[in-house]
């Protein structure tokens, strides 16, 4: 697909742009510290979080339950791991503000650059299926220079739903095929964003999960730019 | 009401944070002359193209036509009004182009100031009847710091219907009263966002649409904050 036609480029946020992973792990540890469990393995805390976010979605996009957002998704799941890893000793408050790490997520360290100069010549934004205040919260805190949010509560849809596509190209696009561009760490989302007419840019976190990650350590499909790291796509944007 | 509970303040853009009659007037001469129409008065041209803008949106919010973004309807006044002033000679392309004038306003000289402070303690945003690419376009050419951007097209409704108002309580409030404050300088936008919860503040732009402008001089109800400038408005927050 001719790129010349994009005009907004738009970012998967976990695991492309942000490090949840490691990010997580060290509030798990403080959290963990401050009920006095010394021992708290915080990589494999974040895993476990993180691993109820798809069966979590799944009930939303199934109709099983109406559209949820991200924060109380997450909060039930702290609620199913707590006492697995010894934290049943945190009450409600301590339980929200944990919650809250998801939008205080550190991005990879070619992020920032990388998005600064893609801002340069296009209209930047997320279509994530974090929450508005979650990804503006992050977003403010991590120095993400976002020209606007598009998420999950907006559309009342989770990614891979094609209302979340097809609403970004609704509302950023200009009726061409290619006039959005997706970047992502995660060729399934790809998939479906290039189904609905999207242009597509791949990037691989082959960590994201942790060094026995497997998934996602490579383009499987041709997608129209795969760079090494955001400034890698930049610049292969002439930027 | 107590600002205690304000996280987030959104703003009515057009004409609370930009000068939309001083910089469509500007574009205007300069599309006149190109076309040899040396006379063209340009705040007259830009308040007969901003008098279009409430019956246009009200065919919408009465459901006498769907959902049509404000370029659209920006794109049909000028058609309406193109000839009154001698500007038949423009093109289809010269139209749209044109039309992407209310892209580029320039906002009032106290708006990115100010707007940065309230960014240090508040998630700041637009509640505009705006589209997406619209208040993004002006915003990374006005350098407006938004952490998001909420719009008409967002709510496929303007204001001052319901849906603007509570959807930006749902996205960006707490559930509190008063989570939310909107800062306008039209006394009617805030008496709805009021009326649907949200705290209000209000500045005066008592030219916004000329020397002879009458309405929205001064606060008409008792605000929660009533400041003479975006400034004046972060200083009251002690900021």
């Amino acid at each position: 697909m001719s790129l010349d036609n994009v005009r907004a480029i738009v970012f998967d946020v976990f695991g492309t742009v942000v490090d949840w992973r490691t990010s997580v792990a060290a509030e798990a540890r403080e959290v963990a510290a401050g009920l006095g469990v010394e021992d708290l393995n915080g990589e494999a805390f974040a895993n476990a979080w993180r691993a109820g976010y798809q069966p979590a979605m799944s009930a939303v996009r199934e109709g099983q339950r109406p559209f949820t957002p991200l924060d109380t998704l997450h909060r039930e799941r702290l609620d199913e791991i707590a006492s697995e890893f010894g934290l049943d000793g945190l009450d409600d408050a301590a339980r929200d503000d944990f919650t809250k790490a998801w939008h205080r997520l550190d991005p990879w360290s070619d992020s920032v650059a990388g998005l600064n100069r893609l801002k340069q010549r296009y209209i930047i934004g997320t279509l994530s299926n974090g929450g508005v205040m979650l990804l503006a919260n992050m977003a403010k805190r991590a120095g993400l220079p976002w020209d606007c949010i598009l998420s999950s509560d907006l559309f009342k849809a989770y990614k891979p739903q094609p209302e979340t596509y097809l609403g970004a190209l609704e509302l950023l696009g200009d009726g061409e095929p290619g006039s959005v561009m997706l970047l992502a760490a995660h060729n399934g989302d790809l998939a479906h964003a290039r189904s609905h007419g999207m242009a597509t840019a791949f990037v691989a976190r082959p960590t994201e999960y942790g060094p026995d990650q497997v998934e996602d350590q490579k383009a499987e499909e041709d997608w129209d730019l795969i760079g090494d790291t955001f400034e890698d796509i930049a610049e292969q944007l002439g930027l």
